[in-house]
């Protein structure tokens, strides 16, 4: 049977993360039904990065395995048919065999986005963190030029998976400011748990002066979890492009 | 007692829109409740336009009458801290005895942004109207050229408000196209009911080769609805500024 390599974007807002789970609707759960009815039979999906509750994406990528009964070019038009519309397919293809998403990554982008305004910005509240208090950006510019390149990024980890190694290449962390929006741009190898809303998190606590750019590096260094700032809230986050 | 001028912003896909209504939720309701429980007395607003359901605001402008117990720079915090999350308030200040949000009024702008892409952009789906056929920019930008001015926009005005006369003046309707997204920017002294969506859904019609701009000349003449396209839906539209 044919691999699909499925492209999706999605408004998190009213998902519990992609993972399914028991008692939630989670993004995974949507598709494989959806998938399931348009292939009559039971379809299981494997996706780049299981986002979690509230974070957005505009190009995760998923692949399954299916029946070839529907032409890769027309499975967008009848996958979005069927689905919410929070939940969309941009693009499909027939991959090689044994193509996996999430295996076969090996470059990720993230975008984090705060709202800097006095007040927020009503039309891109459930896409942005608010914070009120003006962020000094060069400072948080400096911290992010120490976290790029190749570190045991363990420090900004959260509990909760288990990985058998903590290091990572961070290619770029880019901070810019346009109107009252400061965008965070992260492309890495791969992402620990957490670890793109842990690092806004700190760089927040940066921009507002209470940690200097030089302790963020001594906070990657020492690796420690406790010394790094607060999880920054999912809805400033989305899953903006995966690369094979 | 004072007279208050405030600009609002919402998102009004979960409102009936702005004036109140018997049995559904208005932006009225919710700014008159808050503003009443706050002052402890019965406030009522008047708005400059009062946006139909499912329309957005980045600027709309209300005025009251209220008992001068609260500063007018500590009213917007004041006011957010009990508004829901999607209605906020950007600005207040004292004006003039006398002044209002309507008759005051000397211009208004709009914007109308249509999604063009193939599929849409699910993050902006709530702000947009999402087209995928494709629209001939350059015709819809040629047919907007004869609509600026001063006209009797009677063709493109909706059944359901009376006034005095349909002339309006339209100092810019310029169209701009940025990504997938097209975007109708709309400066008038003032709208007739539904005149921006009545123009855009003409304007779509020109851009998917059904009027040509000619034609778009010909319905303004003619003064007659039945010959314009159709109203576009209100989620594409925003009440972007109020000028006084």
């Amino acid at each position: 049977m044919p691999v699909y390599k499925v492209t999706l974007a999605y408004d998190g807002t009213d998902y519990h993360g992609f993972q399914l789970q028991a008692n939630a609707l989670t993004i995974q759960q949507r598709l494989e039904e959806t998938l399931s009815f348009l292939y009559k039979s039971k379809i299981r999906v494997e996706a780049a990065g299981r986002t979690d509750a509230g974070v957005h994406a505009r190009g995760q990528v998923v692949s399954f395995t299916a029946p070839a009964l529907i032409p890769e070019k027309q499975l967008p038009v009848a996958l979005n048919g069927l689905l919410p519309r929070d939940l969309v397919v941009l693009e499909a293809q027939e991959a090689p065999q044994g193509f996996s998403a999430r295996r076969d990554a090996v470059a990720k982008v993230y975008t984090y986005t705060i709202d800097n305004g006095v007040f927020p910005d009503v039309l891109r509240r459930r896409y942005t963190w608010h914070i009120d208090r003006h962020l000094d950006l060069p400072a948080m510019q400096e911290a992010a030029t120490y976290l790029q390149g190749k570190h045991d990024f363990k420090a900004f980890q959260s509990a909760g998976s288990k990985v058998k190694t903590t290091v990572r290449t961070l290619f770029n962390l880019d901070l810019t400011k346009q109107e009252q929006f400061i965008s965070l741009y992260y492309k890495g190898d791969g992402f620990l748990y957490k670890m793109v809303r842990n690092i806004t998190g700190t760089l927040v606590e940066v921009g507002k002066g209470r940690l200097s750019p030089l302790e963020v590096a001594r906070i990657l260094e020492s690796g420690s979890r406790r010394q790094a700032g607060a999880t920054a809230p999912p809805e400033g986050l989305c899953l903006e492009k995966v690369l094979y």
